[in-house]
């Protein structure tokens, strides 16, 4: 099974152009978009996407992703393997949250020509590197034949919180398509029935709840999400727009 | 087959975990979308869409629908058995369209943990009870083994129309992305090749013809849809825009 | 395998209709989407997306397209077979561009009932007629069986360049979803280092580069795409935006 996870949008003939050459390469193959929606070039919330849905799938998966503003350039192409799955895409860090969680084995250069479209061009290595080198490892080829062994792929730092005499500053990971606005607060931090947020918006005091609308319709909740972490919401209404939130914006927690 | 037919939108994580859950149940799994762009929370246009499409699904289908502002209340999950295929989703009517149309023969409740995933958070039942329960049934296990049945679902009152003195009233469907406008008067109904259609805009006469094209570019025709439904149309234009139609607005008909 | 390229865009049932027509025909056809974003009548775009795909899919692909605002007029339905593939849809011209480049070796009629679903409609096609004629030739029903013959499939001219003194002048073929924009010129044509681009806003000088990230962000480059033609884009932003570039725009080139 292969998964796709991209910033190129559904209107492109990008995608097609890259089942295209994995079917031409892997007719048995199983392709699956996990999203084409990341907003464009940010590679932090690839790394969140493809984090958040490769738990939830089968033991040697092949996860292709990219976000990749340094296509061309001398920014690597590579393959990390983890204890469950395979992650390909750019040497960047979109594949290193989600390859983190599972406990990286091995990271190898895609550099072999013999894995990649006879002819690669210099703009899109989604279609003549990524997607062929996703056919060749789901057909069963040995993820070292690729070339050299990395020791050292780019990692970023992810967001972490801090814990400042019981206040917990945080970061806004994600905000979903129902405004839902997820924090990077786990739930085990959380220790009281009734949270102070601080937004750049001003200070809100929330009940927390099981779920959405355990609360009259339109008013704000705070709940442990379906993430794993704290997540802010309105019952049946958006929470970020009437808030103002982005994606990156920094949050603080005290229980009360 | 497993069918899946949401308000989650295309660029959150949600659908692919969901798909990734049914795969690590159930790898030979085949699973169609139908869409993911109903209005948030609006169970009448999930129901309509559901309704549109799973006619034309082979038996045995399994259909997933979620527009399910009560997750994790006291609404139940549940799955319907019908004479030609089984839906699963909360017990909130948007799953009574399309079953009733196919004729129920069982409702079970979705309560068996053992066809959940081991942990079910309270905001995502589809990932954690829904998806599961699909790739289970598609895998042969009885519906009946889920849970116990169920003699009343919750079944909305679906629009329906009104016939006085030869007007007849009813109500706007769907809006296409087109700008085509669905009614729910069905093509049994109409008697002449002229109809006078009443808007909240006002009274329009329009002729009857066979496809859109049958009238100059931006002129509008009525006709009957491929839904089997009167359809107000433009030719290459949308009639929705030109006449400021919504979803749920009533219509009335006279055949002159 | 069976492609589907259309302007239905992803909310409204019609696409998943015509994949359940697909599978109730042939139950193990394996779909893939290449596009549904095409501008809603826009025949020379889809044309071009298809084009574009066409070649990286495996030798025996029964590639759908609809873009169709004849449907249910006396324009034909049509089956092109080329030395690779096959092409269903309108005769209209939207199958020609990706069908020429493959050598086209027959085109037949779609008018054999036998092929069609039992109802077929005059606003649907798509479902009625041309998924049913794919989900048959995909299970290896011989195309001449369809209908008759025949021998002048409607070709419109698509966009050409002109060389003139040095001057190439061309036209934009598509503005992808990054901004970047996509000539018609071949980069066979490109003879130095630097080019002078004439657009409807004036004239820019642009250095010759690999690829994006080859310049400063923000800035604008040329390079040859991943289409195999010149293209115009910002590194990290939109080009289009930028410079207000439409599809169907005029474009000059000199080398200097």
């Amino acid at each position: 099974m292969i998964t796709l996870t991209t910033d190129f949008g559904l209107n492109d003939p990008y995608i097609a152009q890259m089942k295209g050459a994995i079917y031409t390469l892997n007719p048995n193959a199983k392709i699956v978009d996990i999203t084409h929606g990341v907003d464009k070039f940010n590679i932090y919330m690839g790394a969140f996407m493809l984090a958040s849905v490769a738990p939830y799938f089968p033991a040697g998966t092949v996860h292709v992703a990219i976000v990749d503003p340094g296509v061309g350039t001398e920014r690597r192409a590579i393959v990390v393997q983890t204890q469950q799955a395979f992650f390909v895409g750019p040497d960047n860090g979109l594949l290193m949250l989600a390859a983190q969680q599972q406990g990286i084995k091995h990271v190898y250069e895609l550099s072999n020509s013999k894995f990649r479209l006879p002819k690669v061009s210099s703009t899109f290595h989604g279609r003549d590197i990524f997607a062929p080198a996703a056919a060749h490892i789901d057909k069963g080829i040995s993820v070292a034949e690729f070339g050299s062994e990395i020791t050292h792929p780019l990692t970023p730092k992810f967001a972490s919180i801090r814990n400042i005499n019981g206040t917990i500053t945080g970061q806004i990971l994600y905000v979903d398509s129902f405004g839902n606005t997820i924090t990077n607060i786990p739930s085990g931090s959380i220790q009281s029935q009734t949270v102070k947020v601080g937004l750049s918006q001003g200070m809100l005091t929330l009940p927390l709840r099981e779920t959405y609308a355990q609360t009259n319709p339109k008013e704000a909740v705070a709940l442990v999400g379906s993430h794993g972490f704290l997540e802010l919401a309105l019952n049946q209404d958006s929470f970020a727009k009437k808030y103002l939130i982005s994606i990156g914006d920094s949050v603080s927690v005290t229980f009360v």
